[in-house]
């Protein structure tokens, strides 16, 4: 059976895990220690550093194809790699528009995809100019590495603006703007492609950040308008395909209100593997994000998506301000009593306020029990306390 | 989060391993060997001989309990672990009713189980007086080690049975025999069972066997008259009560024909760990059979059992007369291709003619389809070739 290596140790790569031991696979990871959330799990773990090309490439030695769950790993080790003949799937080619914020922008500008007005900000004069184009409504981001609302700024004011651009270019952060959008809400479109050029894409999804944190998502997406709904399944395909992204591509959207008052789609993010806001598939899909982003950057034919319960709600558990006395077994034994149909998966990872430290998938038909339950179960997972508001049950 | 030591190394163990891992924990294995089935996909694998009681005592160190993928650990090791304080579970006083055929049917009869007719045999003068008995209706089974049809006779004669018994007492072969019955079906009802008592059934299924190999389960079992469900969903959580089983029990139940003509149950046989009958529900139930199984050693709450399709078929993939020339990987490829729906499970064995080395999953709504397409599937994965019947899709 082929051999996947994944370059990276989160959760993402754990449930790879689990995705691939029932394919008769088992996955060779590059971690960085033993205690990694997915290094706990596999048994062919490779400890080192993906910013060290030796070690990448000890990791690709002899694999089928080599693929991440994170997307740091610098392109040219990748482009070194598959010119000594070793399969990497997303490409580099591709993996730049999840890299780069503004390369992203610019590419989706140039395939027709919906964003919102951005510019490149490499002086004060730059954000100036930004600032008076868009009324003031300025979104600075770092262009790399930002995540869960890290590397990401709302100035109320120009000074303030003025501020953290001096500050951030000195530090040596590149930096883009782009137009706050009047959001109305955030969605999640997925999708598979091979390197064939096959897509197989998931019902889009609901996301509700909580802090600039992905803290739920719902499957399907509810109450969304069918040629909302039908747009943005077609534009995580055209993306893919566009884009020429391997194995799962999350499109994440914002549902914001356009200037004639209608709903509109644009684009906030993208990542090209597993996505916080595809956990749900796991149990309440086919096929999950896991197991279709091994077929699909082995080239396999791409499994089923369709919805096997009538709703599906994914609710993080997040890592609160203090870890409770109470013991987490103890955690997981009450929602186990309360909640038999709740399905909690956890990441092996040690409290920290904030992180995400697992999460807890509810498939029901009942939209608004199904969301009590999972964010219920989530919460008491990390507070040892229900949320005051559940009173079902 | 808890440690769980199973002391096995093959399949059963292996899909522990994915309900450990997304529960936050991971198995800790005794195997008999790195390749094995279950030890290619976990980190903490000792490499020992179940039979010796310094290896199971290594494995189990520190663990929260142990547990097993087969029942041929020796009791008195148990009981030596037991005494040290370790939580073994299920326990040895349970486990000899799935390991000794005749204490099973003395007890079951105890309980008032619905068994057939059955003798301990002895000698020669044995055999003769319990073929008498039952007019020549004989099932000669080996009391202990028989599985997948093997340790099991259907003499045609008394010299038949005369030769077979005196073979089999010389070889040091402990037997026992029962009246055959009129077989109509064979069902499976499963249990799981926490040390506390607790029980959770899941919906009775249909077993079909081919050679004495299970070869096909459909859930829920179809066609089967609701006073028949209900008897055997009661017998078996009776049964996991009355045997002071803990996790999961499996009764193999024969459906035959009494003697008004009626449908009757007779329990076939009793596997106290889960089951090849229970492997649909990692793909058709809330809650699977490995997840529940480890909840329940663990005396966790125990998950809900609903089906979350209308039926679901499971069938084996069992080792063809001859490996085909095709690599498996490529008869992956072709399943996928056609059935996106498939789940596919392989247990990273080498081929062996008749050797389980994977399962598939398929749910669906219409029985005959997803029958069909559950075989066609498992079929065309040992022999490369679809099976002639299946003109659909």
């Amino acid at each position: 059976m082929p051999i996947v290596a994944v370059i990276g140790d989160g959760q993402l790569a754990r449930m790879m895990q689990t995705a691939a031991i029932e394919l008769g696979q088992s996955l060779r990871l590059l971690a960085s220690s033993k205690d990694a959330s997915a290094a706990q799990v596999c048994s062919d773990v490779l400890l080192g550093d993906y910013t060290n090309l030796e070690h990448v490439r000890l990791a690709a030695l002899g694999a089928d194809a080599v693929t991440f769950d994170h997307e740091h790993v610098p392109n040219e080790h990748l482009d070194a790699l598959i010119a000594e003949g070793i399969n990497v799937q997303p490409r580099p080619e591709a993996l730049i528009f999840a890299q780069d914020k503004l390369e992203m922008r610019k590419k989706l500008q140039s395939l027709g995809a919906p964003v919102p007005p951005f510019a490149r900000i490499d002086s004060l004069e730059d954000a100036q100019a930004f600032w008076d184009q868009v009324h003031g409504e300025v979104c600075l981001k770092a262009r790399r590495g930002g995540y869960d609302g890290h590397g990401v700024w709302f100035p109320d004011t120009q000074e303030e603006l003025s501020t953290l651009v001096q500050e951030l270019l000195e530090a040596g952060t590149p930096l883009m703007a782009e137009e706050k959008v009047a959001l109305r809400g955030e969605l999640s479109a997925m999708v598979a492609r091979t390197p064939s050029g096959v897509t197989q894409a998931w019902p889009v999804v609901e996301s509700v950040q909580r802090d600039g944190v992905c803290a739920e998502a719902v499957a399907p997406a509810p109450a969304l308008p069918v040629a909302l709904r039908q747009q943005a399944e077609e534009l995580s395909v055209s993306l893919a395909n566009g884009l020429g992204v391997t194995g799962v591509l999350a499109v994440e959207l914002f549902l914001c209100q356009g200037a004639q008052g209608a709903l509109e789609l644009s684009v906030n993010e993208l990542a090209m593997r597993p996505h916080n806001t595809g956990h749900w598939t796991q149990d309440g899909c086919c096929t999950s994000q896991f197991e279709q982003h091994l077929r699909a950057v082995l080239d396999l034919p791409l499994g089923d998506t369709h919805t096997t319960a009538e709703y599906t709600v994914m609710a993080n558990v997040l890592g609160a301000p203090e870890d409770p006395v109470m013991p987490m077994q103890q955690r997981v034994i009450e929602v186990m009593r309360r909640y038999p149909k709740a399905k909690i998966h956890l990441y092996g990872k040690e409290h920290r306020p904030g992180r995400k430290i697992g999460h807890v998938n509810y498939c029901g038909e009942d939209l608004a029990h199904t969301r009590a339950a999972a964010n219920a179960a989530a919460y008491f997972l990390v507070h040892a306390t229900w949320p005051d508001h559940t009173s079902e049950h």
